[in-house]
C-alpha cells in the first residue's frame, strides 16, 4: 500500500492575478479549508502517512500549514520562477525514497479517487476522466492496453483521445527513479527550455520502456484552478458536486420513472432536500434563489438579458403565470395539438382573454403556412401567441425555431410552454425568438416537483407592468419585481425543494444538456427499436419526434389491458403512464431522468415477456411470418 | 449483559375479533414481518441470545416462526384460556436460569427502548413512558425513588401517577423465582380468580420487599395493539414513527428559526423527504394524499362533513384559492387588523369581488358590536366574512369563535386565514362555525414550506360548483373534485413535501395539538418574562395574544440596530424576523417549531448579551432605578 504523497505546490499562479498576490494557489479557500489542505485531510484519511510539499512561490505559508500537520514536510524549488513542475519533483529526489502519489497542488477532487489508484493492481497509474471541456485540458493518448503512449494540452498534437488528465498519478519508486533520470538528462543539455520540463513529459519520455497504466473513471467529479473561471466553477458547480457526493447517506431503492416527469432522480439531488432549517428571508437563501434563478435562465438564455422567475406551484402555475399575466386587450393566438395546447385555450378562456385557437392534428407536424394565415387574417391584433414545444401527450415536438421566425416577421410576442423540452431539447429563446417560456422543477432538471419557472426576457417582461393585475399569487411582473429587490419569492417558497433544484441545475450543469440529450435519445432509440421488434407501434413519426416522451398504441389483443401491464411493470420498478387521447388508445413511455439506456433495455424485456404472458402477437410480426414462407 | 428474553404471547386477543380467529395476535403483519417476528429481529440485535416465547392460544403458529430462529423455544401454557399472563411466565420457570427481559407479544417499540434496560445499572427496570392516551393504560405509582410502589388501569385506584406501563421489564432471576414463589402462594388459594394474576400483579406483589425501579423515557414511541383501534393507530402513525427513529441518518445542524415560519422541524420530517422516486398518479401515492387530507381535517373538524384540499404553493396561494373560488356576486366582508387581512383585501379587489374592508386597530381586540353593525347597515347582501385567527404581523389573537356567531346568526360563510395558528391552537370548524380554512404546511404542523391547504365544509365547497372559475390553478371546487375521484392533485404536486407533511402529521397527532400549544406556550412565557426583565414590551396585550407570535418594541437608543442584532443571533443559531408595521418599530420572535422553552431561555440570554453590548438601558428599567432612591 502506498503510504507517501508528493504535493506539487511550487507555481505562482499567475493566471489568478491579485487572488494569488500575496497567497499561493493551494490556499484558496472554497468552503472551509484551503484547497491543498482539504487535500490533505482526503489524503490522511485513505491511509497517507507522510506527504512532501514541493514548494517554491510563497512557501513560507505551506511551511506554516506544514505546522499544522506532523505527516506534512515542505522542500522548497528555489528555481520556481524558471522552472517547470518536473523540477519541483526532481527536487524533491532526497526525500522519497517509495511509492508515492503525485498530486498537484491546485485540485479537488473525490476521495475515492485517491482510493482507486491506492488499490489498483498496477503500480503506475496516471488516474484520467471523460473530457470536461474545461478549456485547459490535458489530454491523454494511450495504446490499446490503456497504456499511456503521449499527453499534451494541444489535442492535435495526438493521434487519438483517450481521457482527460486529473492530476492524481501513483508512481512507483523505480518509475520516479526513471522519470529523474530522463530529467537530468534534459537538465543536462543545458537548454533553458529544458527546465520548464512538466512531469507529464517525464511521464510520457519514459512511456516507451515503463507501462504506465492510464485508469479512466468515468463519473469523478474534479477540477483544477489555474484562473478565476476556473476558480468560480468550482465554487459553484464542482466543490458542492464533490461536498453532496460525500455525503455518505445510505443509497435510496431506485426506482425507474417512465412517466413524463416526476422523473427519477439522483440521490445526491434526493438528499439535497435535507439541509439545515432556514428562513428563506435569510441572505443566505436569497443566493441559492439568485443561482438557481441565474443557472436555470443560463440554459437557454444569457441571463444579462432574460430571467428567470420562480414560483412555488406546478409547471402549469408557470404557464398559467404567463398567460394571465402578459397578455393586455389585444388577442393571443393559442396552438393546440394536444393535452397542453388545449389547457392553454382552457386557462385564455378562464381569464376571458381574446383568444385565438389553432387547432392542429396531435400527431402531425404544424403547418407554418396554415397558421400565417391566420395571423393574416385574424380581425383582431394578436399581441402573443402560445405553443408547446415538446406535446407531453404525444411527443410531438413543435419547431418553435420556426413559429418565431414567423412570430419575428409579425412583431408578435411568443409564449413557449416548455415543460419536457426544457433541460433536455438545447433552446435558444434570443435564437428561436421566445419570450416567455415557461417550465418546472421535476422533469428534464431533474430536480424534485414544486418549483414552476418562468423564463422571461426582460424588456417585454417590464412592459407588463402597466397591465391590471388578473390574479395575486402569480402575477409575474409582482414576483419578478420582488425577486429583483429581495432575492426573495413574495410568498413562502418551497425551501427544501429548492435546495434540489440547485443540485439538479450542478448535475445538469456538469452533464451538459447536449449530453443530456443524447443520454436520452440513446434511451429513446433502445425503445423504439425494441417496441418495433415488439410489434408495436408509435403515434408520432420519427421527423417531428422529440425522444423524449412516446405515446405507443396499445396492443389490440383481447388479453391486454393497460392497468395489468402497469402493475407488473410496476412491480419490478418500472413507472409508466396511461395516454391523454380520446381518439386513440396509447399508452406513453417517457425517456427522462436519471436513467440510462441499460434501464431502458432491461424495461423493453419486461414489456416482451407482458407481451409474451397474454398471447400477444402483433398483426405485423404475423404479416411478415406470412411473407416470409 | 442479559442474554435472555421472555415473550409472552398465550393470550387469545379476542378484543381483535375476527382478525384474530386463525392467527395469534403477535402475528399480525403491519410492513413485512408478523409484529412479534420484528420484535424478535430486534432482540437478536440487542445482543439477546435466547427467547423464550410464552405460548398458548394456536401455539403451533409460533412454533413454526421458531423453526426461523435457533434462538428461540416455545412453551406452551395449556391452561390459557382461564389463566393471566402470570401463569404463563410462571409456567417457564424451568426453562429460565437467568436475568432475562419480559416482553408483551403485541408491542411494537423502538428498538433503542431494549438497549435502555439492557444497560441500566439496576437489576429490574419497569420500562415506562409519560401518558399516552391509548385507553388502555396501564398506569405507575413510585416511590420518591422512582421504585415502583402499585400499577393498575385504573387510575383512581392509584395514589398518583408517574408514569404509563409499556410492557418491557428487565427482571434478574432472584426476582423471578420471587414472583414465582409469589404466584404459587396465590395459586395455593385454590380460587379461581388466582390463576388470572397478571405478570404485573406480581410484580407489585413482591415490590414491597424487592426495589423494582421504574425508568421513564419520555420520548419513546410505542403501542400495544390490543383491539382494532390500537391496530389502526399503529399502523398509521406509531409503526411509520418508529420506522422513521430508526432510519439512522447523519444528524443534521439545528437551527432555531424564531420566524414565523417556516419553522424548525424534526430531522425525522427533513429525512421523510427522502423516499424512493414515485409517480404522484400512483395509487400508493393516492393513498397518502388521502392520509395527509384526512388527518389535515380531523385536527379541526369531523373529516365526514369536512375535508382537506391541497395545493402545491404557499399559504397565500391556499387563502387566494379560497377567495377567489366561493365568493359569487354578493359581498365580501374583510376583517382588517394587519398585514394579512389587508392581503386579503388585495385579493378580493384583484379579482374584482365586492368587497366590504372593516378596518380595526393591528393591537387591539375586535369590536364585535361594531362588526355587527356594518352587517346590519351594508347595502349590499354579505355572503361571506374573511378574517384572520392569528395575525402573523403582531400576535393578535382574533375572537374566532365569537366572529362564528354572529355569522351564525346573520347566515354569513366564514373563512379563516389560520395559517399561523392551525396545528397549535385548537380550532373546532363545526363549533366555531368555520366553513373554510386557509393553513400551510410549514407552520405550527411543522412540515416543509409548500403545500397551501384550504379545510372546507363539505356541503358548502359543493355549493360553489355553479359559480365561474375565476383562475385554474387555484380553482377550489375543480381541485377538490379531482381529488374526490382520483386521489390525485389536478397538477404535479410538490411530492417530497407531502412526505415530509404526512411525517409533520404523525409527529403532531402522537404529541397532539392542545399538548403543543402548551409546549409552545411554556417557550412564549420564558420569552415575555425574558424581553420584561429585560425591559423590552410588546404590542399586543396579553389577554388577546396568540402565544406564537411576538411584535416586540424595538429598543430605542442610538446603538440599536435590527440588522446587527438579526446578525448576531443569526450566528448564534437563532434566526427572528422584522417587523411589518409602518406605524411601530417592532421586530418579531416567533415561538412555533421543533423548539423548546431551553431554546428560548438561550434566546433570551443572547438578546440580553446584545443588548448589554449596545450599552441598552431601558427607559422602564430606569424609571424604577428612580423610584428606588
Amino acid at each position: 500500500m502506498v503510504k507517501t504523497a508528493v504535493i506539487l505546490a511550487a507555481g505562482m499562479g499567475s493566471r489568478l492575478g491579485e487572488i494569488t498576490k500575496d497567497l499561493p494557489k493551494g490556499m484558496l479557500v472554497i468552503d472551509e479549508k484551503p484547497i491543498i489542505e482539504e487535500s490533505i485531510c482526503k489524503l490522511i484519511e485513505a491511509g497517507i502517512e507522510r506527504i512532501v510539499l514541493g514548494t517554491g512561490y510563497l512557501t513560507q505559508v505551506y511551511e506554516q500549514l506544514a505546522s499544522k500537520y506532523p505527516q506534512l514536510v515542505c522542500v522548497c524549488n528555489d528555481l520556481y520562477e524558471k522552472t517547470g513542475s518536473m523540477y519541483t519533483l526532481y527536487n524533491l529526489k532526497d526525500h522519497i525514497s517509495a511509492d508515492f502519489l503525485l498530486l498537484e497542488c491546485d485540485l479537488i477532487y473525490e476521495k475515492h479517487s485517491l482510493e482507486a489508484l491506492i488499490k489498483h493492481n498496477e503500480p503506475d497509474v496516471v488516474l484520467a476522466s471523460t473530457l470536461t471541456e474545461s478549456q485547459d485540458e490535458v489530454f491523454i493518448e494511450t495504446n490499446e492496453l490503456n497504456r499511456l503512449v503521449n499527453m499534451s494540452k494541444e489535442s492535435a498534437a495526438l493521434n487519438s483521445i483517450y481521457a482527460e488528465l486529473v492530476g492524481i498519478t501513483k508512481i512507483s519508486y523505480s518509475t520516479f527513479q526513471a522519470m529523474c533520470r530522463y530529467a537530468a538528462t534534459q537538465y543536462a543539455t543545458n537548454q533553458c527550455e529544458s527546465l520548464k520540463l512538466n512531469y507529464e513529459d517525464a511521464l510520457v519520455g519514459i512511456s516507451k520502456n515503463f507501462s504506465i497504466y492510464v485508469q479512466k473513471l468515468k463519473n469523478i467529479v474534479w477540477c483544477e484552478i489555474d484562473d478565476k473561471q476556473h476558480l468560480l466553477r468550482a465554487k459553484q458547480f464542482i466543490y458542492p458536486m464533490i461536498k453532496a457526493k460525500e455525503k455518505n447517506c445510505p443509497p435510496v431503492q431506485r426506482n425507474i420513472l417512465l412517466n413524463p416527469g416526476p422523473a427519477t432522480t439522483t440521490d445526491t439531488v434526493k438528499y439535497a432536500q435535507v439541509a439545515p432549517d432556514i428562513c428563506p428571508r435569510e441572505k443566505e437563501f436569497g443566493e441559492l434563489m439568485q443561482f438557481v434563478s441565474t443557472e436555470l435562465t443560463r440554459f437557454v438564455a444569457d441571463p444579462k438579458e432574460y430571467t428567470a422567475v420562480l414560483f412555488g406551484g406546478s409547471g402549469t402555475a408557470a404557464v398559467e403565470s404567463i398567460l394571465s399575466s402578459v397578455i393586455g386587450a389585444d388577442a393571443v393566438l393559442i396552438i393546440n395539438n394536444g393535452e397542453y395546447g388545449k389547457r392553454m385555450c382552457q386557462i385564455a378562456e378562464i381569464y376571458g382573454l381574446k383568444c385565438i385557437e389553432y387547432q392542429s392534428a396531435v400527431d402531425q407536424a404544424l403547418d407554418l403556412a396554415a397558421i400565417e394565415a391566420v395571423i393574416q387574417k385574424s380581425k383582431h391584433k394578436i399581441s402573443h401567441l402560445a405553443a408547446v414545444h415538446n406535446e407531453t401527450t404525444t411527443g410531438l415536438l413543435n419547431d418553435i425555431g420556426a413559429i418565431g421566425g414567423l412570430c419575428k416577421r409579425y412583431q408578435i410576442c411568443m409564449i413557449v410552454d416548455a415543460m419536457s423540452s426544457y433541460g433536455a431539447i438545447p433552446i435558444d429563446m434570443e435564437a428561436m425568438n421566445i419570450s416567455y417560456l415557461a417550465a418546472s422543477s421535476n422533469k428534464n432538471i431533474q430536480g424534485m416537483a414544486g418549483v414552476g419557472v418562468v423564463i422571461a426576457q426582460k424588456a417585454e417582461l417590464d412592459s407588463t407592468q402597466c397591465l391590471k393585475p388578473r390574479n395575486l399569487y402569480l402575477h409575474l411582473f409582482a414576483q419578478y419585481k420582488y425577486f429583483l429587490e429581495t432575492k426573495q419569492m413574495r410568498f413562502t417558497p418551497p425551501v427544501q425543494t429548492l435546495y434540489a433544484l440547485k443540485q439538479a441545475i450542478i448535475e445538469t450543469y456538469l452533464e451538459g444538456i447536449n449530453e443530456r440529450y443524447r443520454r436520452y435519445s440513446e434511451a429513446w432509440v433502445v425503445l423504439l427499436e425494441g417496441i418495433t421488434r415488439l410489434g408495436l407501434t408509435h403515434l408520432v413519426k420519427i421527423e417531428h419526434h422529440s425522444r423524449i416522451i412516446t405515446a405507443i398504441v396499445e396492443p389490440d389483443t383481447p388479453g391486454y389491458d393497460f392497468k395489468e401491464m402497469h402493475d407488473y411493470l410496476y412491480r419490478h420498478g418500472y413507472t409508466i403512464y396511461p395516454g391523454k387521447l380520446n381518439a386513440m388508445n396509447t399508452f406513453r413511455v417517457a425517456n427522462i431522468g436519471a436513467i440510462t439506456s441499460k434501464d431502458m433495455e432491461l424495461f423493453v424485456k419486461l414489456l416482451e415477456q407482458y407481451l409474451k404472458d397474454i398471447d400477444y402477437s402483433s398483426p405485423r410480426r404475423e404479416k411478415h411470418g406470412v411473407s416470409k414462407t
